[in-house]
């Protein structure tokens, strides 16, 4: 039976002195005269195997030919390496190659910039740094899905294609099947010859569907891709990303940060606990301090103080800053860099002026402010956002009215609150924003296997 | 601290004659002079809990107008019910109306046709069917990823905006920023400003980028949305579904299928196991023999049979098709049904005639057929596809010559073949189409929350 390095390294006691059978890639590959030393990964764990050979092998000088890259089969035994603090090594019995490689493969076993490697995105999970990312994506995504079924949340497949803009914000996506050769020939453009006899975009958030979930199931998240078509070039934004957004009834502002407090610290811990040997390369290559960092939030209590008394701290800092806090206005990353500082750990800013947020947010009876939040961490800045929803259809409705929004089509969401509406909360976290902490990877781009940014859709 | 029902149900002992306070929904209301019992549902689990009252509460008078479809919450005494065979019920000592709702409230308790609560999807899941069907929808999606993660593989977020189209299956939803009132009045469409640079559309499959991942990571599967623009208005096809895709390195053709045989076997069992009150319901009142049906396929060994032998069984069959069976050709629906009763059992029919099917499929020595399976099973017909993959440059590039495709901007996908190329398959499950045969229920419309359809895009 061929075993994953995984399994081999998840139990090496178990398999110390055995033969095993192992299949997977040359990621180096040292001759001598007498033997060599492949290292060699199969991409189950970051962990590599060294296996070392020698003339005793019939096909020594073929082996001593494989190029970096190729795939193998390995057969051998393996024993505790000689070295000390590494761990098994196998002395191959048979080496078989399954796929060759040329000696023009463009992932040498050197250090190759980000840059370069984005450009060959299809390559660079074989890289240690893109491994890790990625298989830390990975274990994330299930730590967030264990976190919310254990507490008996009900996982919400929110629709992508929409006829409804969720919150105005941000530009979307059209979706058609019109055939735009034909457009260009018509008088106007008739979307009820469309696919869905209306004009449809690719959704922005499934909030306000998770809404229609959340009162029926108490509690419901959504984990699933999120589409904005605005064109910007940044290191956090990308056009195509993935998004969690829970929500709960029964459950005012303060329980929903008592949620994201909570499933934020799992999910860290569950990466830590899960992925130790990636952890700790980021921590040597890619930020220093990250784990330090990590922990600490762990262990932290966070913060809970209202946008007014942040905005206080922020007038009476001794700071030149190049925004000037004001009351009723948003904070910049100046002042969320510093308000993480001041406090020395994560802090939730509460109650922020409604001119600046969502139409949807529970209006606080001072008339100026609304029930959000913002999660702001040091070293990351906002990494969540939420809100108690309001559940009051006439202050819904005449907040729209305030807005100018057009509430048509939405009459099944202000309908969630004449049959039996009740307090309701919920947020959202961009995942991938939510990598970017965890790896110290800066940009977006290097977490996500195929990034979609403006001018670029590539595989 | 207010309870879930979930959480007393799934420890009665411990609750019983506590104390304990809920919150939830009114889906059923019966007034007497002296006393009242509500039908009392928080979504957490699909068992109600019948909350009594009587005129010791001060509000006697007001609990009695509650309307069915209230949120409301309720502090009481849980005991054992007086009824055989039935659980807890509440002794209320204070209920309080959270939400009110009117008279003419659409979700009554009364049998509702599915077509009627289709109309009414926003609600849908505050009865007993949907109620059901989208917690299992739930539990199946983390099932799926249980399986995956336990065993290594790498979940993987494939692109879902794409300029590529994998198997030119199905017609494809184009995904624009033109502002197709200018494209109007252009001489042409210039794709150079789409935000993109080029033509791109929604994906049909992650499957070509699955395999980027396979050949780093071992083993890897997608689990995401993935769309169709067909205009076809059946029961099993939707415009927006959720797809799994794994992607095996090192594995042929009969891995392959042990993987499909093993994952489908553990999700249906988890689902049994953690979701039983819903299959009991999916039994008595959706499709009866279902709980038979499912304990079947766990414990039955799935046959395996080439194509050419199913044509022979098919031809020598004492049964007037409406399709005669042919060797190289596709099977008809009739033709599924009749070899699954054969054999009594779930079927994989394998290695078929290459001309009717996908060009990456791993070309057998016959030169007429591939290595890719279906999986045929009893009353839902064919529920996955996979097959080894071309693993040979020459093989897959002539194969794609001889189908006339282009391949420009596949050059990555060639490349696998080159840089340490290795035997690898996949599959890919239609998550409804399980869905479908896990709840009994037959219309793709009923087992997603807000589904896509021509000419449909609500909510």
């Amino acid at each position: 039976m061929v075993l994953d390095l995984r399994d081999i390294f998840n139990d090496e006691e178990k398999y110390v002195n055995q033969e095993v059978t192992v299949q997977g890639w040359i990621r180096n590959h040292r001759k001598q005269k007498e033997f060599g030393f492949i290292d060699f990964s199969d991409g189950t764990t970051f962990l590599h195997l060294q296996i070392v050979y020698d003339t005793k092998l019939d096909n020594f000088d073929d082996i001593a030919k494989y190029h970096i890259g190729s795939a193998i089969t390995a057969v051998g035994k393996l024993i505790a390496s000689p070295k000390e603090g590494q761990r098994l090594e196998m002395q191959a019995t048979s080496l078989k190659l399954e796929g060759d490689c040329p000696e023009d493969y463009p992932i040498q076993p050197k250090r190759h910039t980000r840059e370069f490697l984005r450009e060959l995105a299809y390559l660079r999970p074989r890289t240690n740094l893109f491994n890790a990312v990625f298989r830390v994506r990975s274990v994330a995504a299930y730590a967030i899905h264990e976190y919310f079924q254990e507490r008996g949340f009900v996982y919400f497949h929110a629709p992508l294609i929409t006829a409804s803009d969720c919150e105005g914000a941000g530009e979307m996506f059209q979706v058609t099947t019109l055939d735009l050769e034909r457009v260009k020939d018509c008088k106007e453009v008739d979307y009820s010859k469309d696919f869905f006899g209306k004009r449809t975009a690719l959704t922005v958030s499934g909030q306000l569907q998770a809404e229609t979930f959340a009162l029926a199931y108490k509690k419901t998240y959504t984990f699933g891709p999120t589409f904005r078509a605005e064109n910007s070039n940044t290191k956090t934004h990308a056009s195509e990303f993935w998004m969690i957004e829970p929500e709960m009834s029964f459950c005012d502002l303060e329980q929903d940060m008592d949620v994201m407090e909570d499933m934020l610290k799992y999910v860290v811990k569950s990466v830590m606990d899960k992925c130790p040997e990636e952890i700790n390369f980021f921590n040597n290559f890619v930020e220093k301090g990250l784990k330090e960092k990590l922990t600490k939030l762990i262990n932290s209590n966070f913060i809970r103080i209202d946008h007014e008394e942040v905005i206080k701290i922020l007038k009476s800092a001794n700071v030149k800053w190049e925004f000037e806090p004001e009351y009723g206005e948003d904070i910049a990353k100046e002042h969320e860099k510093y308000i993480t500082e001041y406090f020395n750990g994560p802090v939730f800013i509460k109650n922020w002026p409604k001119d600046i947020k969502a139409f949807y947010m529970k209006q606080n009876p001072d008339g100026k402010t609304v029930a959000a939040v913002d999660l702001e961490v040091p070293g990351a800045g906002e990494l969540m956002g939420g809100s108690q929803r309001e559940e009051n259809y006439e202050k819904l409705v005449n907040r729209m009215e305030e807005m100018n929004m057009d509430y048509s089509g939405l009459e099944w969401y202000l309908n969630l609150r004449k049959y039996g509406g009740c307090v309701h909360s919920g947020f959202g976290m961009g995942f991938e924003r939510l990598l970017i902490y965890l790896t110290g990877v800066e940009n977006i781009r290097d977490v996500i296997p195929y990034p979609r940014t403006p001018n670029n859709c590539e595989y």
